[in-house]
């Protein structure tokens, strides 16, 4: 575990440090302008939730170099004395503009850029990035869950196969300003105020003589409305036991609340469960599954109609399992006052401060992005303007509550063209850049081409 | 971040914690033993690099429950306050045996097993998952790439793309226990010592007035052997401004370690830069390369003689990009003296303490593995055991550093059959239960059946 602000300093590339001292040795200190950017989306994605604001703010602002991370980088002898000692009143103090967390974006628009001198901006680089990075990778899962299953109730298990604690609470937080409704990690619901779910493990069935005593006995301890856990033998019998049990607490005026498959063919077993259950007139008792599953198993569940009530969705959504990883990246857009970029195959960047602009088609459905240098003006009264100012001189603005980005991502999705969630044709948004963006990169392009490249 | 010891205790499913508060209730304290263990490799992998123990251990010893953490679950409903108040001297105490980290291991082998109370047994369950499914997968596909580019030097590049700031740090270490020789992650190098490499972005080239003045910027700066990132605008040209700074700095007596490409056709590319080096007498400065690299890509560029150096390797090995989860559970496998499993789809689980050994073929190469129950007697003299006592009484036992278990790594990688390595046509080694394992696993499985299911 990371303990100490100053391992948040230290918790980078080495690269941003070398830069930095490089820079600090010549007296290089302009006004640099970074933007954070997705390159391109991949197939299985046809857009971002914007997440891991919160952090990125707070780790930026937690940025420092006590004396033993002073005396670490003495000891690798990549650095001089002076730019070690300068490291000491080391602060972050520049401006961040950003797109709110919960809000859509799509690649190439910028997520965050930062304004600072050249060393402050650049040690931001691996900071935010990994902030944002995985977050997003989250939250649009996440996204792409509660679109494929309305209605009905996630819930976040993927705790145990995320990467890190920290991650297992980024992973909670991300899902659930999606529209999760819940989580099985308890530090994220006493660090978030998310509601926390969970019943029993197979193992708790198992130290009992049998599952019936072992669902008497999870049902006579447990203070709230019972939910079981029936597939540890065999998934039939487990129902039937569970009417039992359902029954003996019916007559004490409790409730079991529902029962949980994790196992087995969700969709033959959900049938058969609802069956056992309606028939032994227990039709509110809801089915809760769970078992590997993401948006795809939803997806398909939901068009064989199974009566499931609620989903766990754990491992996948943790790891983002069909994309890993996207190309987020931060780049230089910007160095005293000049538009720069670089000519890397495949890796161009746009130049400038910019704004995302959406526009919205009167009371209807958002209708299409432009990317634009950030002092443009807006382009009408029905555009609004994706990028806001969230942190001066290196204090982030006030925050909005969790609850406030959910209902944020809520409206987002509503106002969106329904056609952009359909998770195997999804119709692209349209993303363009203003006249001004475009003339101002090919003017830069050129400029940098002649004089590389002696174009 | 996660910043108290008691968070240790809350970072966990809540069904550990309803399960516990069930137990205590009705008074069941008997001694359980649980195993983790991969119940299946995808085809991508044939052996997994054993990982994360030390962090396991070492959160094992934090779990605890302060006042607020108390309060959080009180507020819940979801426990009573009996329980709420036993959380309040609660320690973990039980005792773990594990398979130490860097050695090899297979499908259904447990990597490490826990006995304890069945409370303290079952909370552990979210940590050691959490603690070893990450680690295990990083240091696998590391191995991966160590193996695919022998004699290369590999650098870990992927922070900014983990998950969190403690997945950087696992990702770091976990690379350099499999053979990585360092890190850009300057927190890894100071916690763990393991060496740190960075050069400079391209951000830094495009602050200065053309790419050669930002080279001998960088190089009059760096108080070490210099590397000059040369992919900016054009690698070829990128190439011969490197070569006038490295004759430049040879004059004054200093050296052109190495040039960084990080786009385009790496084979094509790093031949040519081959070419301008060497014509320019710089046979011994070294081209260093990075990008979207995996082992995959490493094969590809060593079969095509890319006469590349080292390799900065990241996003895909920070996130296992191809195998970003492998289905690592931690199950019951005896209570109260009893063998324990269920019968879940799929699902089953060896019964029991057990132990894995390993057969020799003299010096040669080990040749298979024979999972046992944990009393039964060695199989032989040419047989050593993989799992070993690492946590006494919730106390851990001394843990080997760092190098030693990269060490570890090194000899279990040189004993093993060569052929399990092919990453396109691993042979699969020969893992087997042993007769009595294999014995009690029947019996119990019978009984299981008939109980439950009235077989």
């Amino acid at each position: 575990m990371v303990e100490r602000s100053s391992e948040i300093g230290l918790s980078t590339d080495l690269y941003q440090l070398t830069m930095a001292a490089s820079y600090f040795q010549l007296g290089i200190d302009g006004q640099a302008v970074f933007s954070l950017f997705v390159r391109g989306l991949p197939p299985e994605r046809s857009y971002l939730v914007a997440a891991g604001l919160d952090d990125a703010l707070n780790r930026l602002m937690s940025i420092s170099f006590d004396s033993d991370a002073r005396e670490y980088l003495r000891s690798t002898g990549q650095f001089r004395d002076e730019f070690i000692e300068s490291l000491k009143s080391f602060r972050f103090s520049g401006d961040v503009w950003a797109v709110p967390e919960g809000r859509i974006v799509f690649a190439g628009e910028p997520l965050l850029e930062v304004r600072g001198s050249i060393i402050e901006a650049q040690i931001a680089e691996t900071i935010v990035v990994n902030a944002l990075h995985y977050a997003t990778l989250v939250a649009t899962k996440a996204s792409r869950c509660v679109m494929a299953a309305p209605g009905k109730s996630l819930v976040e298990f993927g705790l145990r196969r995320t990467a890190s604690v920290d991650a297992g609470l980024i992973a909670a937080r991300s899902s659930y300003l999606a529209g999760f409704s819940g989580t099985s990690n308890v530090l994220a619901g006493e660090r978030y105020g998310i509601p926390v779910a969970g019943t029993v493990a197979h193992s708790f069935i198992e130290i009992f003589p049998s599952e019936l005593e072992a669902f008497r006995a999870f049902a006579s301890t447990y203070p709230g409305d019972v939910t079981l856990l029936i597939d540890t033998y065999d998934t039939l019998r487990g129902a039937r036991n569970a009417v039992i049990v359902a029954k003996e607490l019916a007559a004490q005026g409790r409730r079991l609340a529902s029962v949980r498959l994790d196992s087995g063919d969700l969709v033959a077993l959900s049938k058969q469960v609802r069956g056992i259950l309606d028939e032994a007139g227990l039709s509110n008792v809801g089915i809760l599954a769970s078992g590997g599953l993401d948006e795809s198993d939803l997806t398909t569940l939901e068009r064989s109609g199974a009566p499931i009530n609620a989903f766990g969705i754990g491992t996948r959504l943790g790891t983002s399992a069909d994309v890993p990883s996207i190309d987020m990246v931060y780049k230089l857009v910007q160095y005293a006052g000049e538009p720069k970029l670089k000519l890397s195959e495949g890796k161009a960047t746009l130049v400038g401060p910019k704004q995302v602009w959406r526009q919205s088609s009167g009371d209807g459905p958002f209708v299409r992005d432009l990317i634009a240098c950030r002092d443009e003006p807006s382009p009408g009264s029905d555009w609004e303007p994706l990028l806001e100012p969230v942190m001066q001189q290196g204090r982030a603005l006030p925050m909005p509550a969790l609850a406030e980005i959910r209902d944020r991502h809520r409206t987002e999705y509503e106002r969106m063209p329904a056609n952009l969630f359909s998770l195997e044709h999804p119709v692209a948004f349209s993303v363009s850049l203003s006249d001004e963006l475009q003339a101002i990169q090919q003017r830069t392009t050129d400029e940098v081409r002649a004089r590389e490249l002696g174009e």
